[in-house]
């Protein structure tokens, strides 16, 4: 496991692009709506790790109700994974609750999983696997 | 500039190993206390971006007011840079605002610089420049 990206919820890409990519001078190096996540998303950083701004396509949706209460700011931290199945079978038998459905598409297309902040000590934490489900 | 790593506040270091070291299986490489700044630090992750776990050495440090404030959870992100002091005056000169007295000495010896939240969309960003000061 590695550090994969670190998720950052924002009101507007657009605007956030003044300092991630100008400003502080990371590369923008995709970016893509995800509709069935609520979100539009861009990442920026060239090294093995990057940053993932987040924008909500809905008020309703899980970014949307981030914002809301919180404000923009770090949002979860995802690390990448060779075996996103056996990783998320292990942790579940050790008591780590997922979020949502298990393994499934996510940005990028990659196989993305979520897991519970209550069993993370708070903190939202993604699995990613690189490639297609 | 690249990813260096992700700050997380927690209350213990050696309660939450049993989740990034234990179950998520990140190989702890480095664990100090940094008075200077308040806390002690825990370093998790072999690839090129890191954990830092962080735990308040006193309640009125930042981290200690942080916990108190909002919990554990996602505290900042950090940035590497090979020229920190030429970056922090391209900054300053766009209306980037810094906290503290600017470069200084951090966790593993590095020069570190922390950059406003208010200057940076509500994120708590630092720059990390590797070698002594």
């Amino acid at each position: 496991m590695t550090l994969d990206h670190v998720g950052i919820a924002v009101a507007s890409i657009d605007e956030s692009l003044g300092l991630y990519r100008d400003r502080l001078g990371l590369k923008l190096v995709h970016r893509e709506k995800v509709p069935a996540q609520g979100v539009e998303v861009a990442f920026l950083g060239e090294g093995a790790a990057s940053v993932e701004l987040l924008e909500p396509l809905e008020e309703g949706g899980t970014v949307g109700r981030f914002l809301k209460k919180r404000g923009p700011g770090l949002h979860h931290v995802a690390f990448k994974t060779n075996d996103i199945r056996g990783r998320i079978e292990k942790l579940k038998k050790e008591g780590t609750e997922t979020t949502g459905e298990g393994p499934r598409a996510g940005a990028r297309g990659h196989v993305v999983c979520f897991l519970s902040p209550r069993s993370c000590g708070g903190t939202l934490i993604e699995l990613v696997e690189h490639g297609r489900i």
